[in-house]
């Protein structure tokens, strides 16, 4: 592991599509109930928001597919927090089969903290309790070697004639 | 649409999350979903793929999140062909709800022509008709206005004092 455990399950057969292995968009599912732990661990979980409104909204998501994943397979996710400020959150995802040391995805994410009321969402400020969390995250992962390839510019290099 | 339409559907229920509007997973399905009609565009479908063994897997995807997306709502999505080569696509969609022309979503995608055997995955040049269709669409695809924001390194800024 080279983040912070953060979340574990079972493939389910239904992520399985013709190809035979995990669909590119189960990946983003496993990375999205990874964040709902991470919600949990920062004190945003569910009491939290029936009680205030807020909650998180993502903004942006980027994501290497770095190994097939299959039916019989167990991930296991693993969270850096790489940045954050009063309302945003910069995190990254890795993921691994239980039993294999390589990476199967790598995925960086882009959350912002919201309060939705009847009529309108807006950004909120984080409360103190969650900054404190984060900041404990932050530090925690700084510390931990990171592995998987950064965000960038996607794009296809000219053929080397 | 400033793209070439290849998808639509109606959202289904266990796709909304406790924020009450899809959850960032299943934008990524969508995705998905009108990838596997790209591929049935391009003449790569489920008899091209049984006959040959030949399949696209993706390899890196990025997502913008710009609205919303509700139970109510039936979404269609649009496809750019970006570039391609003898192997590889480089593709954007963009994701709008039916009957309101701003962007829910902007996704870029990279698809490699893979031959799955039964012990290995390697990389394979696309069929001729795959090619002159790819090529067909590009063209098209450039010919029509580009409106989403482009990938792009994730990064939080410092905030300005």
């Amino acid at each position: 592991m080279t983040g912070i455990p953060i979340f574990e399950t079972r493939v389910l057969p239904e992520w399985i599509d013709y190809n035979g292995h995990l669909r590119d968009a189960y990946y983003v599912l496993i990375v999205s109930l990874a964040t709902d732990a991470l919600m949990d661990r920062l004190g945003l979980d569910a009491d939290y928001r029936a009680r205030t409104g807020c909650t998180l909204y993502t903004l942006e998501l980027h994501l290497h597919y770095l190994h097939e994943v299959l039916r019989s397979d167990t991930v296991a996710v693993s969270v850096r927090i790489e940045a954050a400020d009063h309302k945003r959150i910069h995190a990254t995802f890795e993921m691994r089969r239980v039993g294999d040391p390589a990476l199967a995805a790598s995925t960086e994410i882009m959350l912002l903290h919201v309060q939705q009321t009847s009529d309108k969402v807006a950004a909120a400020p984080f409360p103190s309790q969650a900054s404190a969390a984060l900041a404990e995250l932050q530090t925690a992962s700084a510390a931990l070697p990171a592995e998987g390839p950064v965000s960038r510019r996607m794009g296809l290099r000219p053929p080397i004639s």
